[in-house]
């Protein structure tokens, strides 16, 4: 954990600042810094864009990715990141990249982005981890923990619910409660408790009618009271309404400067007494201290070697691309004479998104010569262009080309996916296609090439119409600047795929539960899906999928056996350790992601058909095994029952289900949680005879009560008669028995039931 | 249109009305009738359950259809009416049923229940018409005007929202404005405006947080102000929380007596000025009005001949059935030589649901002896029993008696479905399967007999696993008391299948659209999936249905040509005449049910693939042609506008598709629709760049502010870059320019746009 402690005398600095001071800071100096206050020793902080590598603007700056900005490494997306499920691996990225943060003198990088993947359209998908918001929580703690490693802040962001870029600025999010802690705030809570960021970026968008920068049931409520943030909410660029109202519920700092109305408005408030001072002072304490925490971590003469640099994107890359098909095991090319690489992407890539993470990178690797370097000697390469990068239109004659080479050799090579004008920062996709021209190649292609292999380079799902028309597919997400090694080496068998996907590939956009939601009419996003996102949704709703969450292929094979658990029965408040057998049955090394869903046997709430609660991924050398440990606690049980306000576990039977995808679910284990909380649950004149039963007094009540009635002229309803009356209110009955139940029996039974302790 | 006007001076008589009479007159005599005043003439007036026939109790009395009543005829439920889609006949057999309520001194039949399907496992479905408003309210006014042709009343049931039986009596019903209006009040509306129902009934549960006997919006502000309702509304038996919230709300009268309750709540609250006097009045002058309406339109010595409506109940059911397979046309049986006739449904046929609705038929047909009588005199029937009525196990013995049996035959006729505990008002099912004795019946017989004819008799949709090893299929739902007859003359061809289905059989429970939400945890019923019920969800989001909506086979063919619009290009106040011609092409006589569907084409707003906008149903002889024609009004365009809380059409173009189903659409013509409506789009800082775009004054500003604008540093963004811009608040787009577009300037920007007059 992240020590945050005051490097000065905070308290000493407060007493000598004049309001206008207190209220300067909590607005930017300019873009990218915060300002300094020279009489008190009080620096100026930088901070820039993120996440997947630096984007420190000198000179014109931006928010969206316009402008020029030094060079830096660009490592995989976050989505693409996301498939290694590689808590070391994103750890040093993040490392990596706060080793940049001090060459370049950046003390916070604008990053890790953990908004979760309501729908595939959001324009700004591939900068965030996933469906899920455990995968989701745990990648980014890691990449926090790297990056802060080095002495540079992060600042998590967008908080919260911003899941679109239509009308993001305005939109207000409506999200019930459950959902809000179960999917969208869950993707944020375990990494801001486990990773301690530095600082939290309040998004633009409304949540449930607030600014999320003056939203204080999240900002402070939440945030900080319920979750222990110890650091400081900035705001998005130019997210704030009102800065005193922002300050009022819980942000602390406005990024870029507002041209003096921020602080103008902080001093009216506090001259009028709108915002007291106190609340003021604790803004500015937090933001000293994030400044000092900085200035005291600044490493003096810091510099990285790009070359190394480069190295850890491309395992990065490697490790995140995902092997969606491999029909005859046509992976890895080993001894093929000739292979046609095909598409501009191959010399061209795409490697990264638009918008603010747009970075300049220290280099790009040519796939095509990175292929060249990975083949073997006797493996003649030949490139055609198949598409202009310039329309999305098919281009005959580039097809035809790409056809008559693809006749000539062994096997194609198809570089496809969407452009960069395709998706973005800024704006949502409106279909899952990719561009004509890329589908039209690959069609004509594989019409006189058997053996056709397509690499994807896009930062979402797309939809694959020409699937059964290929052999191959190698899901390669925005690579990074490395990701022409990264591809080499797994298509020539250099190395093996690990990656699975942290998202679902649906077979239709329409088959995505947010479909006849999103975006909304622009004043709304109504997320009226609920907790039902991702395979929550594919999985309990039985619709076929194109690709499961957390599918991917191997060139090796894996078996999974010897499920234990060390407990079958615990109460809420103990944990079970669950332990696996992984080995490795193939004839090549590789890794393998274990991961482990909870099921809610029967519930009384609807619950997802299962729920990621665990994941290992584990390196296997041929024939090698290895037992893998997990550890369950409440949280893994639980649901965010509204009632209490709290976690909750429904006492009852849990399956654990350990697979090798959400849908490969290869070893199983049921275990008995005992709820330790009592749900009050008070009967009124409108509860049914049903709820009288769950009490207990009630139930004895109601036995004396059946064997009493005289049951004749019941003729014809039969089994249904017993459902018909616990159905019935009290009130009811009272109403319709003429007199033979009255309202003071009711009310006798009403107070014995409610006396009695029950759960 | 039922005219509605006082028989008696009234207001003179609510002169003479003590507070005591006038409160003792909104809350019933007893179980079924109104309390007569005496001394002023008011008489008390009988009203019965229905609505497929009547259930007057003459002994102990009962809601839930516990208790004997007299006999009166079963026509089939509603579920299976509404897929006669034919208003004469829906008509005509309320008529019927009005003619046996004059007969039996009964002044208002209950019913019809115009709920919509919203999930297949409502226990009460088969008491609904549809899943589509359009449809279901159209039915219902049909209905009503039977009925009420009879000076008999009716009261359409069960006002609002009440599409479950699971806590009926107190669920809160959640449902957002739009939904209700589309969807839920659909139903009732046009069944209201046009029918003129003498009562309506107000259900048991919440809508939106208050209980729908005491909801002032639906009961006074929609279903009285807006919609001009006349007559009196009642509460569902019980359904009253505080009565005289009811009478301030827009209730008149509580059904059943209270025991005093009642009356007392409503003196007090007069004496305390809660309830105003005039507020009361209003209710007893509603009361009096259809109590002498009642009186006035008695019938002296009615009779009616069970025999003729015997015949029109065949009739009914005939027209209901709806055929949803017939492989190699094997029915109808013409020649066929011998006839296994399987199931203990046969014999004893499932011909109503259970619960208020349950009546006590005049006489019931054998099912097996009816088609002993249709069948030509060399065809041979033989009956094995199959399944016991008394249990769901598998009976291997009737199994293998059916089987031993089958396999002697042509051709087997299994009569299957759900046995009454399986549905019933009271409680929902669990699942969508038929007991496991009738499915493994089927299975068992199809393995050795290849000519497998399924007969189902069941209140709402089913899983059919068996589906491909049947040759038939004829869905009779719940058929009434002549069901025998009608099934004997579509299996063996005296009659032309012609139903078709008013709802969607899903392959899954899962698909549909309430699956996860419903019914709720019992507290609230989370009308999440909004709009998109039926085929608006299974169509719009592209799943596969078993059977769609609109589905039904005939054994003619009919042929759709022609399609014709009087005009293609409207203002939302005209009117377009649509025609199709439509042609019997194959060798029997029958009746095809046209279908209209309208389909927004672009839209703003998420809207339906299509909805159903008109339907006729008409009888064609071989080789005969007739033109049906359609007329569209505003309201096929519209959807529910919340903001101006109003319909409204979205200028553009629409899709008009007339098709045999909601799946087969055969013909289509576009056509463009104006708006006349202006709808207010106040600009504000918090308005986008494309907001302004879509203002006449504000483009024009854009414009000379783009051409003023320097594009240069735009690098790598290309396409999207307009797009960003576009996604930009004015807001935002002012605090970050650093002061080059000032509060000052988009004040002036806002002020222009928002002056201007536009749509």
């Amino acid at each position: 954990m992240q020590q945050i402690k005051p490097m000065r005398n905070i308290k000493e600095l407060l007493k000598q600042m004049t309001l206008e001071e207190k209220a300067g800071l909590c607005s930017g100096k300019d873009f990218w810094n915060t300002k300094e206050i020279e009489r008190l020793g009080i620096p100026s902080v930088m901070m820039t864009d993120g996440p997947h590598g630096l984007r420190k603007q000198e000179g014109d700056t931006d928010h969206l990715g316009i402008n020029k900005s030094l060079p830096s490494t660009c490592f995989p997306s976050a989505a693409g990141l996301a498939c290694s499920w590689d808590k070391d691996l994103i750890n040093r990225t993040g490392a990596t990249i706060g080793r940049e943060a001090q060459a370049e003198d950046v003390s916070i990088v604008l990053g890790p982005s953990v908004n979760i993947k309501r729908s595939p359209l959001c324009g700004r998908n591939f900068e965030y981890f996933s469906e899920d918001p455990y995968l989701s929580s745990s990648l980014a703690a890691s990449y926090i923990k790297g990056v802060q490693s080095q002495g540079v802040g992060t600042s998590i962001k967008h908080f919260a619910v911003n899941n679109q870029e239509f009308k993001r600025m305005s939109v207000d999010a409506v999200v019930d409660e459950r959902t809000l802690r179960e999917i969208y705030l869950a993707s944020f809570e375990q990494a801001v408790k486990d990773g301690q960021p530095w600082t939290v970026m309040a998004a633009y968008n409304k949540v449930n009618g607030s600014y999320c920068s003056e939203n204080k049931k999240l900002l402070t409520e939440i945030l900080k009271e319920e979750w222990g943030f110890e650091g400081l909410v900035m705001s998005d660029w130019g997210a704030v309404n009102e800065l005193d109202d922002g300050i009022e519920a819980g942000l602390e700092l406005e990024m870029p400067a507002s041209g003096g109305m921020g602080e103008k408005k902080i001093i009216e408030a506090v001259q009028t007494g709108k915002l007291s001072l106190e609340k003021l002072d604790q803004s500015v304490e937090r933001i000293l201290k994030i400044v000092f925490q900085a200035v005291e971590n600044k490493k003096q003469n810091a510099a990285y070697d790009k070359n190394e640099h480069h190295k850890i994107a491309r395992e990065a890359a490697r490790e995140s691309m995902v092997l969606l098909k491999n029909e005859d095991r046509i992976l890895p090319l080993r001894s093929v004479k000739s292979v046609a690489v095909i598409g501009a992407f191959a010399k061209k890539p795409r490697f990264q998104g638009g918008g603010s993470s747009h970075i300049n990178p220290t280099k790009v690797d040519d796939i095509f010569e990175e292929m060249q370097k990975a083949a073997l000697p006797t493996t003649v390469l030949d490139f055609a262009e198949g598409y202009s990068l310039d329309r999305d239109e098919a281009d005959e004659q580039l097809i035809s080309e790409a056809v008559e080479l693809a006749k000539k050799t062994e096997i194609a090579v198809i570089f496809a996916g969407l452009p960069e004008s395709y998706e973005s920062e800024g704006f949502d996709r409106k279909y899952l296609s990719i561009p004509v021209s890329h589908r039209v190649l690959i069609e004509e292609v594989a019409k006189v090439q058997s053996n056709v292999i397509v690499v994807l380079s896009n930062g979402a799902p797309i939809e694959m119409p020409w699937l059964d028309q290929v052999k191959a597919v190698l899901e390669g997400y925005l690579g990074g600047q490395a990701l022409g090694g990264a591809i080499a080496d797994l298509i020539f068998g250099l190395a093996n795929p690990s990656g699975k996907l942290a998202e679902t590939f649906p077979k239709k956009l329409a088959h995505n539960p947010s479909y006849l939601h999103f975006p909304g009419d622009g004043e709304t996003a109504d997320y009226s899906e609920g907790i039902f996102v991702g395979y929550r949704h594919y999985d309990t709703r039985d619709v076929e999928p194109l690709f499961p969450f957390g599918y991917g292929l191997s060139y090796t094979s894996f078996e999974y056996s010897n499920i234990q658990v060390n407990r079958d029965e615990i109460q809420d408040t103990d944990s079970i350790t669950v332990s696996i057998k992984v080995k490795n049955t193939g004839d090549m090394e590789g890794k393998e992601i274990i991961q482990l869903y909870v099921r809610d046997i029967e519930s009384k709430i609807s619950r997802p058909e299962k729920e990621l609660k665990g994941f290992e991924k584990v390196h296997l050398y041929p024939s090698e095994e290895k037992i893998v440990t997990f550890k369950l606690e409440k949280r893994a049980f639980a649901y965010y029952n509204t009632k209490i306000n709290d976690w909750h576990v429904e006492t009852g039977s849990f399956d654990i289900l350990i697979g090798s995808s959400s849908r490969e679910i290869l070893q199983r284990k049921t275990v008995y949680v005992h709820s330790t909380t009592v749900i009050p649950n008070i009967l009124t004149r409108h509860s049914t005879f049903g709820d009288l039963m769950d009490n207990p007094v009630g139930a004895e009540i109601m036995k004396a009560m059946q064997s009493q009635a005289n049951p004749s002229n019941n003729e014809g309803l039969g089994a249904g008669m017993q459902e018909m009356i616990l159905g019935t209110t009290l009130h009811n009955a009272c109403v319709m028995s003429n007199g033979a139940f009255t309202e003071d029996m009711m009310q006798g039974i009403l107070q014995a039931a409610n006396n009695s302790k029950i759960s």
